[in-house]
C-alpha cells in the first residue's frame, strides 16, 4: 500500500488567530495562504505555506464543540496533521484492512471546498491523523 | 525575509521505535528511510518519508536526558517541527532581530551530518520548532 504520499499541513490550535499570525506569519515570514470559517465546524482555518506543505492555525470559535474543550485542557500548540489522499473512500477502505479506523463515520467539509476525515488516534499511536481530498474522489 | 521555505521533518515523541514503525510504516505504509542513534544526545531518530517533508520517530535511551522527562510527563506525541534552512547562522540571526530567540547557544549535531538548533517555544506561540542545515553553512 502507497497511499500517503503528500503531506497536506501540520496544525496548530490556537486561542487567537491574529496572535498566532504576528508570530507565523510576521515573524517567521511565512506566507499567508487564506483563512476560512467552516461555520458548520465553529472553526477558523488559517493556512500558512511552508514550502510544499502548509501550517494550519485552527481556532475555535464557539464553546459547544469538541475542540474547544481540547484547548481549554490541553492549551494550545500541535495538534495533528494531515494527508492528501487522491481517493479518499479507498484509503479509508485500506487502512481498515490494516486494523486502523476513522473516527468519524462521513466526511467532513474542509477547506477550499475538501472533504476530509480522521483516523482514530488509539488506532495510531495515539497521534490524531486526517485524511483530505477533493469531493469528487 | 522568506528564510523557512521547506519542512524537513515532524517529530513524534515515541517510548518504542518498533512499535511505532508498526504503525506509522508497516500500517500507514510510510517507507523507512533511516534509524540513527545520537550517543552524545541519548536519542534513535527514526526517519520515514512523507512525500516532500519526513516524520521523526524520536526515542529517548537515557533516563537523565530532558526529553525522558518531557515523555514520563507529557507521554508520547507529536512534539515539534523543523526547518530545512540554506544558512544556520543568518537565520538564527534575522530570527533575533524580530525577537526570536534560540534554545540552544551552540548548534547540536542532528542526523545525515547536519546540524540544528532549537528556536525558544516562549517566542514561537508555545511550539516548539526546530532549524537544521548542512554543518559548512
Amino acid at each position: 500500500m502507497n497511499l500517503l504520499r503528500r503531506l497536506d499541513h501540520i496544525a496548530i490550535l490556537v486561542a487567537d488567530t491574529d496572535r498566532a499570525l504576528d508570530v507565523f506569519h510576521r515573524k517567521l515570514g511565512l506566507p499567508l495562504v487564506f483563512s476560512e470559517v467552516l461555520e458548520d465546524q465553529g472553526v477558523r482555518l488559517t493556512h500558512l505555506d511552508m514550502g510544499g506543505t502548509q501550517l494550519q492555525l485552527v481556532q475555535p470559535l464557539r464553546d459547544d464543540i469538541p475542540l474547544a474543550k481540547v484547548l481549554a485542557e490541553k492549551g494550545e500548540g500541535l495538534h495533528h496533521f494531515c494527508f492528501y489522499v487522491e481517493d479518499l473512500n479507498e484509503t479509508v477502505n485500506s487502512l481498515k484492512q490494516t486494523g486502523i479506523g476513522c473516527r468519524d463515520a462521513v466526511p467532513r467539509s474542509a477547506p477550499a471546498g475538501k472533504r476530509a476525515v480522521f483516523l482514530r488516534p488509539e488506532d495510531t499511536y495515539g497521534v490524531l491523523i486526517e485524511l483530505t481530498s477533493h469531493p469528487d474522489r
